[in-house]
């Protein structure tokens, strides 16, 4: 993934030239990276992102800090002056070693190599030579150290999964130059993680055999992350409750994909403390990413499990303040050396809630058929009508938790940057994880994010089976969900920030074809036909009412709480 | 300048309903931050930029550092979640203190205050309390401590002009919940910046005194920097040759305004080192932020003066490797003090020089009459027609350059953001900068600068004033006049980055009136009235074959040099 420079043309033309690397070429860096984080999310190997010295480097920040809370593989590779014309007023110089310390996973900043420079450093004297320049015999020493340091970079990209950044000084002349790269990355080799050993189980089999109320939560998953039949095992267990999200990518008839469709109505509940009692687990499984539902993060804390496991390679965040163990290992490492000691464990706990979720399944229809036109309403009708087999990529953050309050996700795999939640990627992460998947995509996105992530449609890579559904309702209708807002005079400006663009313009822009639709009949027809193979990518613009989105929302879990009480 | 979120609600609420604020509101950050420069950049006082928690803050980067080097005071203020929420899977949480170390004056990472969610502490219990979570008592140490990191900024910001960053945590809720906030900026005051004394100008004295040839070099400055009665005494000396750049924003008869122009040809001579020995001056002074210029820095570097000192009221860099004295004061503080000392030097310095520049005037003219429709001839045509009394902004980066070469702000004010010369923000700049400039604004700009900034235009802040004259030759033409280019194969996508863009889906995306011109004769009549008032913001967009213009720029240069031999 490179962006367009002077600087870095010595690397643009060895990677370009270097049949081992497949180049993309996109303007903006902050699109350019969250289109690898697209690639890598798919892919499930590191991609590079290249920029030029200068605020270039900066702007791939936001995806960087994502990469980081996503653990995914983003190599960052910037050209940067040699370290002697840093700070001196050189244009588009900035500090670039060490400037994404807070959310990276190792910095090389890597010594000037001047072998093809020797004629600069005659020029400027040798009171300029520090130990950053190095000539004749030292010129080994750069060398090593660069290499060491590249390696440790390496190292840290393909064990821990987690974006890392080499900087690379180059003095001019910067074309014509360099006849080979001093360093190959093939000459490095691929680090493999060493599989650790998951430990003894015994005393966690102990309390799960004994445990009448065990909880399983999922946050964000690969699709194919958790083999069917460990989940099969699992799912039989009466006493264990399978919370997922759309995200978590996972499906059985035995879980429940929407967690707030639960919690909401128990909160609004007469006897709200006791069935919270209820759905206390006293054993809290956890596997994936980050977790979407605020509602469920609120009951764990106050509701703690008496013991919290979790699982992933990388990390485990004690996101519920009572995490107990780590297990460094992937689900289905973890679950082929567990669930053969598992014994089932009678009981109410999984059949008493799945009968809650029966309900609300069928009480969800019934509100959907009475709504007007709406957010909700587009959502049920949308996520209907996707076929089977494509990829989803969900926008931040409406999007996603409307999302969370249907059944998708069985015929499709579904992706949301969760890592930091930023609505500042959403389009250029569902075009680049497009290229790497067989099947078409879809991005479903509100319009703060589809305006923000603009440029994320400035490339030539968005396949012509590329499909956007916006759902723009005028502005951040998300304030207006969020808990605890008020109607101050202020809040169209400053919260909801309303708007009037509509997205034909951007259409037309970049060569997409437009559809749109303002009322039901207007959608149903807008849908039929969308996902046929066309020549162009195309985008359909659903125009719902800002002001009755939120009332709907929250009128739904009054619903739900009100026609029939959930308890176990 | 406030971007909309929930976590920085109890900021939105403060700051929109305090009358001393006058409060804007932009959606994507990166935009804001750059908007807010424009404004800074005008304003000459400190302003600033809000945002919520999350990757919205990384957005603000490209900006600050940009501040960070052009000495713009912006105050970034993020709202944050408590410490014991961060990197614990929470939505919409990064590690946001101290995260732009590398380019800030200051970052003042506050404690939580508690005073209105003991609520959440009785509900995680105490064992959560650290030393960021204190109630009762310690409440009044962390408000100290709290005032005590905010004054620091402050200090920074007003005494040093440089970004700084409060980070402030809140705990939920976000709403309702605040009666005052806990530290009122007034209360603080406006630190002010002490003069320091300039010190002995003896040394200095004698020096200019007896050189025969000084060289004042002057880069980025605001307009009405330099009081005329200095200039003209400097000006005045025909041993002082004057060099400013276009954002030097000075006009004098005896100045040499396009300094390429005289050491391009140099460059080419046969004469060459003779040509430069005569240059090279005795005493440098300089004046002002960045130089454009790379030809002056290059010469400066290879034929250093005896002296170089640099007058600015915050910083010097050794931009020539011979940086002297550092004067920390005003240009006027230090002309005040200095010229009354000097005496006049008789000797050919500047004369020769002024009739070098004369010369290469009448050759522009004579090429520019020649040459076919392209990005010089344009510029030409653009500089020529803007009127009286506007601002110009210009973008990076060939935009700047190609405007060096004319005569441009005898009559305008010329900015553009040269701290760390990005492409990243020069729409939101100008748009921003327009609020506080009495008269209509132009920004001239290129067309990788102006996709790449789209979001410069999604506001309700542009002037009906406002005009953007977009130069599109279809990629970063930049790239073909850089020394040392090359064909390569892959030159047209991953240096040129060649598009097929159009810009008038943005203007009627973001309801701007739109003209385009793509040859000589439609120039010129696009031009027509142009600038005259209107109800709405326009943009004429001049599109330019791409594939002439490096040739026509590099033979400008060849044409000056061929045609009169540069010399003193």
């Amino acid at each position: 993934m490179i962006s367009p420079g002077s600087r870095n043309a010595p690397l643009i033309i060895g990677f370009t030239e270097d049949p081992f690397f497949t180049c993309y070429s996109i303007v903006d860096e902050r699109s350019a990276a969250f289109f690898a984080i697209g690639m890598a999310q798919q892919l499930r190997q590191p991609v590079i992102v290249l920029c030029t010295s200068g605020s270039a480097l900066l702007n791939y920040y936001p995806a960087v800090a994502e990469a980081f809370y996503s653990d995914h593989p983003l190599l960052v590779i910037s050209a940067d002056r040699p370290p002697y014309k840093i700070d001196i007023g050189d244009g588009q110089t900035i500090r670039q070693d060490h400037v994404f310390d807070r959310h990276i996973g190792y910095s090389a900043n890597l010594k000037l190599d001047l072998s093809h420079a020797t004629d600069t450093v005659s020029r400027y004297g040798k009171k300029l030579l520090n130990e950053e320049l190095a000539l004749g015999e030292q010129q080994k020493e750069v060398a090593s150290y660069n290499r060491e340091e590249v390696g440790r970079a390496m190292e840290v990209l393909f064990t821990r999964s987690l974006p890392v950044h080499i900087n690379i000084p180059f003095e001019e002349p910067l074309y014509n130059t360099v006849s080979a790269p001093e360093i190959h990355l093939s000459d490095i080799g691929k680090p493999r993680k060493k599989e650790e050993p998951i430990g003894d189980l015994s005393a966690c089999l102990g309390h799960w055999n004994k445990a009448k109320r065990k909880m399983v939560l999922v946050g964000v998953m690969p699709d194919g992350e958790i083999d069917p039949k460990w989940l099969e095992k699992l799912a039989s267990d009466p006493s264990v409750l399978i919370f997922t999200e759309t995200t978590s990518n996972l499906n059985h008839p035995n879980i429940i994909p929407s967690i707030d469709s639960i919690i909401a109505p128990i909160e609004k509940s007469d006897r709200k403390e006791q069935e919270f009692l209820d759905l206390q687990p006293d054993i809290l499984l956890t596997f994936g990413g980050l977790v979407v539902s605020k509602k469920i993060k609120a009951f764990l804390r106050t509701h703690k499990p008496k013991h919290h496991w979790h699982v992933h390679e990388h990390k485990a965040y004690d996101t519920f303040f009572a995490l107990e163990r780590h297990f460094p290992c992937s689900p289905n490492a973890f679950l082929s050396s567990f669930l053969p000691g598992v014994k089932q464990v009678e009981g109410a706990y999984r059949d008493g809630w799945l009968s809650v979720r029966d309900r609300y399944v069928d009480m969800r229809t019934e509100y959907v058929d009475q709504i007007p036109f709406s957010d909700m309403w587009a959502f049920d009708s949308i996520l209907e009508s996707l076929p089977k087999g494509v990829m989803v990529q969900l926008a931040n953050s409406s999007t996603v938790r409307y999302a969370q309050l249907f059944d998708m996700g069985k015929h499709q795999a579904v992706y949301c940057n969760r890592g930091t939640s930023g609505i500042d990627g959403s389009t250029s992460t569902a075009v680049g994880a497009a290229v790497h998947f067989p099947e078409p995509t879809v991005l479903i996105t509100g319009d703060l994010s589809f305006f923000y992530d603009i440029n994320g449609l400035w490339n030539r890579y968005i396949r012509p089976d590329f499909r956007i559904v916006l759902i723009n309702n005028g502005g951040g209708g998300i304030f207006r969900i969020l808990p605890g807002k008020e109607d101050t005079a202020n809040f169209k400006t400053f919260f909801e920030t309303s708007h009037e663009l509509d997205a034909r313009a951007v259409c037309e822009l970049h060569g997409l074809e437009y559809r749109s639709a303002a009322t039901k009949e207007e959608l149903r027809t807008a849908l039929k036909g969308f996902f046929d193979p066309t020549e162009r990518p195309q985008l359909l613009e659903v125009r719902t009412p800002s002001d009755v989105n939120d009332r709907i929302l929250l009128s739904y879990f009054d619903f739900l709480s009100s026609s029939g009480k959930s308890q176990t």
